[in-house]
């Protein structure tokens, strides 16, 4: 279906929210998860019982959303399957923008019932034009109007991050993770089926939301091939576009078909055509929210190779190690950079060739080591192993600020990994994170995940910068 | 050196510890480290300062080793390299079983004094027969007797796990780290520079221990190829060793020389020595401490077919192409399981083949699922997606008794992924692992770490069964 920005922009900025079918035995999910929402919110539900309950949370109920007293931004369905095409014709005739289908028991289902009930509502639908998001999805989630896929998520309006995901779990653990590192959402849907809208729909109206500063996408298919790749090739053109496609084994495969019914593609073909398109692909959903932060905060990187300090002499030969199987380089440094490292630096407990190991002594002049890899003509990135909160906050705070203006002075890319093994250690790391990132400087949790991130980055700019034309 | 069992034996399980040289300047580290032995604790220390902080916390101090009173089974010398040889010398005299050397300057400084310095020590501690652990690391664990490398370090006598690490923030974080997951320390080795005793004499002797069940080993390299391979050799056939490399890329090869003036090892040569000796190698320490907990936990492993439950659609898709990427696989269920499961099973919102889906009301009959799962004959191991302490104590527990016993019946690999993002998470992940690992199940906090494991687990099997050739 062809996108009509104006009814999306209406779906995903409602003033007016309407729950059709909500019920005490899910807990009034959807009606709760709309608590804070900040526009006008109704329900419809014929139950005289659940009327009750419903009108007792201080919703006022309708029996039909024909009869919804004011124009409709946004329905979501939440009603059993079998009535599933005549909420759709009461959505079309009340002239709603868009109605989000939690519904499912569809073409996922592989049943001969499940399949006919949606081509149905596709051919119900897509005859009048009407904007359908899902079935068997999670919906919208806004954090600055306030509407959610539970009641759980955050609230704000400092987000920076369009997400579209053909799952709901995917969606929703998205935005708690993804918040939990400091990368929130603008936007974000979940799609399911993808039935009458597809994810092209979301990542052409994403795509030229100014609101959406980069996207991420959770795929499992999608149903026209040609046109996602020819909107993919224009978004990124505008905004980094950073896709985890699900099913790229055959046993994943088996299980999309059984998800969200989607058709598995063979992943060499997949990947070689999104790598054309200039999107970044990722395979996990920690790589995902890893590699979006590092594209929100990091410059423009000019190339492979790190500079590393903070580890004791162990650390440092592990982080070489995993920089390096990452495509990265961990390379010596200038002889200048070591004739000022030996005016001060102790051999004893220490190496000094990159990594600059500061497990010891060495650890007092880490300004001193910072200021030098910074400068260094062999270095394109600083990566700092950092001890986070654990070493007392108002050094921490003098190691951000450090490193924050050695990036800006050599327009570096500056990273620093906060590790943490226990509860206490993560919640200390939390705290450094946002320190850290409210400088402007990415952190992650592990040297791995650091240096994927990092190198997707790298990879990113290399193909904008038309250093790689593969 | 050869290794002299009964001097390695008194040195590991000391009667009596002497500390040289210790000072206010480091806390006083080494003494209080050894604030738990259950043994004799002396220091020696000429300093007239420090001598009344030592004696103030307790311990006799003597101004030469030689005027001990008892024989001495552990020296730990904590001097500047300056005082190493006379350390040395009286070490030699007073008959002392064994001395670490936490002691750096030596050869891994790569200056003519330190690598002067190294080889002095070597040839008097090799012509006296002298057992000497280091120089430059961080020496002997042992929780039962209540010696260690910090002050923190954990006090117990229950662990079965013998770890070898030529670098000491490995040997430290390794025993925090792996305590943490719940695989605990029999007895454990920092050994530095690896001067006099290298890690083959540890191996010979935590091979010949006991209470070692199983070996973990932290290398960058090994001084005399041809013994350690025949020593590994020995050692794999009674017990498992999982390995660690350092220095396995280039830029990490550099790290390891000034870390501990190793070697760099081609990895292609390295790598296939170590698999004909069926030794297990990992990349990571995450790596290690899951493999190690995974050979300690399960069963032998009869083939790579892997049963998948306990997650969403979205979830289900994400694991099958994590194990299948780790080359395990996730395979359709047999016929018989299938009938069996179209008993009950709801198909809305759920796919059945393998993942089995459980997001949705089909978690209710999570029971029979798992009963399916392990009886069925196209499976070899079991892995649900727990959602940990979070759905309630009371239904972690019956979900833990369910899956302990159907691992025991069908004598399947059982394992459990318990994740988490917040520290909230993270506290009740633990006791959730706590809970799951005390009934015989290992748990993983993510499911590329389960793959992982599991896929190592499954090597080491099929090579002992003599299923793999390599």
């Amino acid at each position: 279906m062809k996108t009509d920005f104006s009814k999306l922009e209406r779906a995903f900025n409602p003033q007016c929210v309407v729950v059709v079918g909500d019920s005490k035995r899910n807990n009034f999910q959807w009606l709760r998860g709309q608590g804070r929402f900040k526009g006008k919110l109704y329900s419809v539900q014929v139950n005289p019982e659940t009327i009750k309950d419903i009108e007792a949370l201080g919703i006022t109920n309708y029996t039909s959303l024909r009869d919804i007293p004011e124009p409709v931004d946004l329905v979501i369905v939440t009603a059993p399957r079998s009535a599933a095409i005549q909420i759709l014709e009461d959505c079309i005739a009340k002239e709603v923008a868009a109605a989000h289908f939690f519904t499912s028991g569809f073409a996922e289902t592989d049943t001969e019932e499940g399949v006919g009930l949606e081509r149905t509502i596709k051919e119900k639908a897509e005859q009048a034009n009407f904007h359908l998001i899902g079935p068997n999805c999670m919906g919208i989630f806004n954090p600055r109007v306030g509407i959610g896929q539970n009641i759980n998520q955050y609230n704000n309006d400092t987000g920076t991050v369009g997400f579209i995901s053909q799952s709901g779990t995917h969606a929703q653990n998205f935005a708690y993770e993804a918040h939990v590192q400091g990368v929130d959402i603008s936007k974000s849907v979940s799609f399911g089926n993808g039935t009458v809208l597809d994810s092209t729909n979301y990542l052409e109206y994403f795509g030229s939301d100014p609101e959406c500063k980069i996207i991420g996408m959770y795929l499992e298919g999608v149903k026209d091939g040609r046109w996602f790749f020819q909107v993919l090739r224009e978004v990124t053109a505008r905004k980094p576009v950073v896709i985890w496609k699900g099913g790229r084994t055959e046993d994943g495969g088996r299980a999309i078909s059984s998800h969200t019914g989607s058709l598995a593609v063979p992943q060499t073909i997949w990947e070689s055509a999104v790598r054309q398109c200039g999107a970044v692909q990722v395979a996990r959903m920690e790589e995902l929210i890893d590699t979006l932060k590092a594209l929100l905060f990091l410059p423009s990187i000019r190339g492979n190779r790190v500079g590393i300090t903070g580890g004791s002499g162990g650390q440092s030969v592990a982080i070489a190690d995993v920089f390096a199987e990452a495509g990265l380089s961990v390379p010596n440094l200038t002889q200048e950079s070591y004739d000022q490292l030996m005016e001060f630096y102790s051999l004893i407990g220490g190496g000094y060739r990159n990594p600059v190991d500061t497990g010891n002594q060495n650890s007092r002049e880490m300004g001193r080591i910072l200021e030098i890899l910074g400068r260094d003509a062999n270095i394109d990135s600083l990566v700092l192993l950092s001890a986070g909160g654990m070493g007392g906050s108002d050094r921490l705070q003098n190691q951000i600020d450090l490193l924050a203006d050695i990036g800006k002075k050599n327009s570096k890319a500056v990273v620093a990994v906060v590790s943490y093994y226990a509860p206490d250690q993560m919640r200390a790391a939390r705290d450094a994170t946002k320190s850290f990132q409210k400088s402007g400087i990415p952190t992650f949790p592990t040297m791995e995940r650091a240096a994927l991130a990092l190198k997707n980055t790298l990879e990113y700019y290399q193909r904008i910068n038309g250093a790689d034309t593969r």
